[in-house]
């Protein structure tokens, strides 16, 4: 995100990294900051070539051409908008399912990737750690859900259409929908909500808490956890081939903490409305982690209308702050952000 | 809990302790790591002491002898366990219910206070930190709970009755009920919920993530939001006075890591039994925090009989790690812990 906006505005020195830092988890950043500048037009360069990619495909299939724009626009860039109260839904097609369904997943890969293999580094590319994650999560979810679906559509293939559509939607945030997952096994149900959490890449278009955050996470805790039977072994936290410092490790627990925090604290003012425990947790989900739909009243084919004024306030602050990544929002509020906004200003002129 | 069974158990040298802290959040040990053994007798004292002034003020309130034990027993230690199926509401005594009340909301206390007390440092014991953070959530929680509840008793000392005793019980993850909360606003369902994962003070009786691990959260979350604009501000935090070491820092926040990745991998696992999200996400959170009652199925009216052998495991897995708080379960299941036991027996003979 951040790194389109600098494509267009030349900042002076270093400023925007300071800025860039606080919205992407630390590993990812290192590889491209020797020219913030050059690297954002790539990026702008991947995002256009996929989009057009995208567009291209569902038109062949037979879409026209205004669909097929909303919904790539809707897919590549995370918007999960489309023209139809029933979504994707609406065209019950497998081939568009399969296509929007594998540009979702796509678009939630590091952007890092496509910029590795596109320069032939295909080596570099495949062996991110974030992508395998990514990848493995994806394909048992996918599994997993379409097994507990099977007895929905009594087909494995049908389910596994419908099971891959969906949690490429979810985990990459987008949003959109080819069934009420609603109605769904609660099994399933918990995998969706489970992924909405989880988010997708670090450096993707995707929200949510991010992958690399939560590889992270599991190995800082697993440290622990070794460190309190062997007392005096010191180990370091490696992702992505090498070690991971402190700082980075710190930073994305403390982000964990208050990604926790203000999901409780949301919960806490929404359920003021009185809707029911599933509708209230899963509707701040949806919106904090910037998917859309989530369970019972704000489910794939319900909405958001029920909800109180103040409740839609809430909740829009959710969705600025999780796709913000809380720590850039912070720094709108806190007073010394003020004289970074600042320097920025003094830099364009 | 193990500071009892360290009571018994005569240990050679210093090995106690490396259990002792397995078990317990950091600040809290070094104040009595001096004398295990005596101060494990004293904590011993205070137990009995407690318990039995609990139980003269239920029998001179007229609750036979035996029930009076029975409470005693469940609300001191956290058991929970009643002899009717609708809990206390049985004896619908005002008298009854404050006083069990009043005896959950102070077990759930750090015992380090009332030693403080009996050995008058009462200054010492009043301004401890996690006792403030205790007490007012309390307060809070009880006055918007009688607010929000207000409509359905008329009267708002009957309604600060029910809301005070269900927020003691849940806090102190004790599970007593004098109402069905499960039928309650959705507002007061959801502040109730969050008490169960916040849990008493760290070495209470109580259960749950611990009032003084949620406050380092917060401080280390607030640390790193102020670090990210004042990139070169050495922070550190402070906890009960004094600045809590790096140590203690990163092992509440790889703590915590883990017990909402066993919450996650337990609700997954539970939902395999088809119930609604209410329910499934409750029954985990009730049983991994030792609260007993939740929300829908396994409301403080219901019960967890519907749920098939293998959810009955997995939440029996979930109360023996919350109770034993995740480390020194791992450390049972870890090939390392072997060694530390052994050692223990060697110490023993």
């Amino acid at each position: 995100m951040l790194v389109f906006v600098m494509a267009i505005i030349p900042l002076a020195g270093g400023q925007g990294l300071h800025l860039m830092r606080a919205e992407s988890p630390g590993p990812s950043v290192g590889k491209f900051t020797s020219k913030v500048r050059s690297t954002a037009v790539t990026l702008y360069g991947i995002y256009i070539l996929i989009s057009a990619l995208e567009v291209v495909l569902l038109v062949l299939g037979g879409m026209p051409l205004f669909d097929s724009l909303i919904h790539t626009f809707g897919s590549v860039g995370t918007g999960g908008f489309g023209m139809y109260s029933d979504s994707i839904a609406h065209y019950d097609s497998g081939y568009f399912d399969l296509v929007i369904s594998v540009f979702m997943m796509l678009c939630g890969i590091n952007f890092n990737v496509f910029y590795l293999i596109l320069t032939r580094q295909f080596k570099n590319a495949f062996k991110l750690e974030e992508l395998h994650w990514y990848v493995g999560i994806i394909a048992v979810a996918t599994i997993v859900i379409a097994l507990n679906i099977y007895h929905l559509f009594g087909d494995f293939l049908q389910s596994l259409r419908y099971s891959f559509f969906q949690v490429s939607s979810v985990i990459k945030t987008t949003g959109f929908a080819t069934a009420d997952f609603n109605t769904w096994p609660e099994l399933s149900r918990s995998i969706l909500v489970v992924l909405m959490f989880l988010g997708a890449c670090a450096g993707s278009t995707g929200g949510g808490l991010k992958i690399s955050r939560f590889v992270i996470l599991l190995k800082s805790a697993r440290r622990y956890a070794h460190r309190a039977l062997h007392p005096n072994a010191a180990q370091l936290v490696h992702f992505e081939h090498r070690v991971a410092d402190e700082h980075t490790v710190t930073g994305v627990n403390a982000f964990f903490t208050l990604y926790c925090l203000l999901h409780v604290i949301s919960i806490l003012l929404v359920s003021t409305d009185g809707f029911d425990f599933t509708s209230t947790v899963t509707a701040v989900t949806a919106c904090f982690n910037n998917i859309g739909p989530g369970l019972g009243l704000v489910g794939p084919m319900g909405n958001y209308a029920d909800f109180t004024g103040f409740s839609k306030i809430v909740l829009s602050l959710d969705m600025l702050i999780g796709r913000l990544e809380i720590f850039p929002m912070l720094m709108l509020f806190a007073p010394g952000a003020w004289r970074i906004k600042k320097s920025i200003k003094g830099g364009i002129q």
